[in-house]
């Protein structure tokens, strides 16, 4: 592949940090939010152990963000999430849901307090910028809505929290989980979060200037040499283990919040006034009929993720489809993100997939499979 | 590539016609809407020759359908674009532009009336589905909207109309350029129309079952073969040869429908109530700052599209950018469209681009490059 002529067209975007990417040796792209994301330095496994054991350096910068301000910003943004935002603090971040009218889910982005009304939704793979400007038409409310020149990085991983000291100096350690900071290094202005997708202690860091991309990421790079930084891609090993959600495969708008146990995430017992308040009261009074649940399967170690939604069957019904499964090779096991019918839901309930390979047994198990309690990202 | 394990998870959907593809010589895929797209069945210039001297079969499915349906579906539908639908009668499509607030595009999709109250956005690349429902949250109009299971293949080319006898009778001679109709072939339920992305005679076959696609694909392939059909991929020489746009290359959200000289799909002058008027409404009074043009690039035949939006210069000043460029072998010439200062877009104008390979001498030139009045297609 030459970098230069890579791609069908100028149809879908390349990151600011492209060139760096390819130099440290992405060979495979995938496509998010209209832009190319690496995907492929060689093993996934590799990739997973790097992350678990030093850290990696990730190009995500298909994590575009959709940028609220204006006097009426505040009012405008909770309308879009069912979470309450009412306690959410200027330099606080929050996991928040954008769902519809109907209670079904669009996207699931973390959502960033800039200033009194200056936010940023840092997007999963949906064009909630569209949405959000759709809303805001008869609205009556008084908001800008557009894409900034942000780009985001993520630094993810045990030395992660050293090479950011290393960086920003010891000031950074103030940063708590879910926490926003604005720094610039050397001339580059950044946001810098503590956050990520990959269950580890970890950062993500907002280029606010696309032109310095490759600068950006030679320089962490640089900076983290002597942790064992390694240049890499979000983990699906590690972020199925951490029961995260890839939206699309796991959740899409079909899909209602009470369905992934995210009963946190809806608040509908106060007066906000938010887009599937209605719905989502009746889908909780009603109950759900399908649940996700955490599998463990039983067969030999998956060579890659699924490409398909596996279907679940039980006395050769169908009950269910596997959304993500992988092999974990710490745990030695091949574990899997599912929906299935909620009175299979139960943990130990027993009932068989068909991959590629076969039918086998699977049985429904405690999710997150590893760190149940998120000690390690959160401390 | 193994087609079973072809993919980086879930994420990313295949289509329905995926298998046939890959059987019949798909090596490359991107990503639209969500969803693979075979972009690669070897030489693009072969795919060229076939598709303007025979027939070519490409699977669309990423064309995805927004289903407007509802008491208030037309007159929600009017206001989603500038174009005037009061003449649109059941039975016709439309070439539409979707503006925002602001008068920018958001998509560029046909526009197909199937009753008096229920239409299809069949899409470019972007979610107009949550631009849609976004817009309906405080619109008081009562519409549904949803994707529906709509999955189209392209069958273009001169001997297009042919194959459609062979599957369709005589009967669908009748189908003029721009409408459609219902058809069920063996048991598959099909909308037809007579429209496409190549600029020559050509179909579009909605698939209304996503279990049949391969079955449908087959069928197709198995009818052209007398005919030389050949499996495709929509030609990006053909389009640029005929000033077809790619949303995301040619447009965006920042791009008003004047610079691309699509004053005929924005009617100002009547009393439609629809998103961006006022703002369409300055940009003309004002007149606009940038212009698409063609151009002849003078250079060595191009070895593929640009992948990178190239710079052009007039006395070392930034006058735009070429958004796509390509080798014509029919006309033996590199042609583009560029985006450029209203100043610098009269024909016959020179200056400069910097391509992969050097600077180079272009000319702005009359486009479409090729059958200006659009006398295949249309005839």
């Amino acid at each position: 592949m030459s970098n230069k002529n890579f791609g069908f067209g100028t149809q879908i975007r390349k990151s600011p940090y492209f060139e760096s990417t390819v130099k440290w040796g992405a060979t495979g792209f995938s496509v998010y939010n209209h832009m190319y994301i690496p995907r492929d330095f060689g093993s996934p496994e590799q990739n997973f152990w790097n992350l678990i054991e030093k850290a990696i350096l990730c190009d995500v910068a298909v994590e575009r963000q959709v940028e609220i301000t204006g006097r009426d910003a505040y009012k405008f943004t909770q309308l879009l999430t069912p979470r309450d935002l009412s306690k959410l603090a200027v330099g606080q971040c929050k996991y928040v849901l954008i769902t519809n009218n109907e209670g079904g889910i669009l996207n699931d982005p973390v959502l960033l307090r800039l200033a009194e009304n200056h936010f940023w939704l840092s997007l999963a793979d949906s064009d909630v910028l569209l949405w959000a400007q759709g809303v805001a038409v008869n609205s009556g409310l008084d908001v800008q809505i557009k894409e900034p020149d942000v780009s985001p990085l993520q630094l993810q991983g045990p030395t992660s929290g050293e090479i950011m000291i290393k960086l920003f100096g010891d000031d950074i350690k103030d940063l708590k989980y879910y926490w926003l900071k604005e720094y610039n290094l050397d001339g580059i202005p950044l946001i810098v979060s503590r956050t990520g997708w990959s269950s580890e202690l970890g950062y993500e860091i907002y280029l606010r200037d696309g032109t310095k991309g490759n600068e950006l990421y030679e320089k962490i790079m640089e900076a983290g040499k002597e942790y064992d930084l390694k240049p890499g891609h979000t983990s699906s090993i590690r972020r199925i283990e951490g029961g995260m959600l890839s939206y699309h495969a796991d959740a899409d708008i079909n899909t209602n919040p009470f369905e992934l146990g995210f009963d946190r995430l809806v608040n509908l017992d106060n007066d906000n006034n938010f887009i599937g308040k209605e719905a989502l009261k009746k889908i909780k009074d009603k109950g759900i009929i399908r649940k996700q649940v955490g599998l463990e399967i039983d067969c030999k170690p998956l060579s890659g993720p699924n490409t398909t939604f596996w279907e679940l069957k039980k006395n050769n019904m169908n009950i269910g489809k596997v959304t993500s499964a992988v092999y974990s090779p710490r745990l030695k096991k091949n574990i899997a993100l599912a929906m299935v019918s909620v009175e299979q839901s139960k943990i130990g309930n027993e009932f068989q997939v068909t991959t590629n390979e076969g039918t086998f047994d699977c049985i429904v198990v405690e999710k997150p499979f590893y760190d149940p309690k998120k000690k390690i990202v959160s401390s």
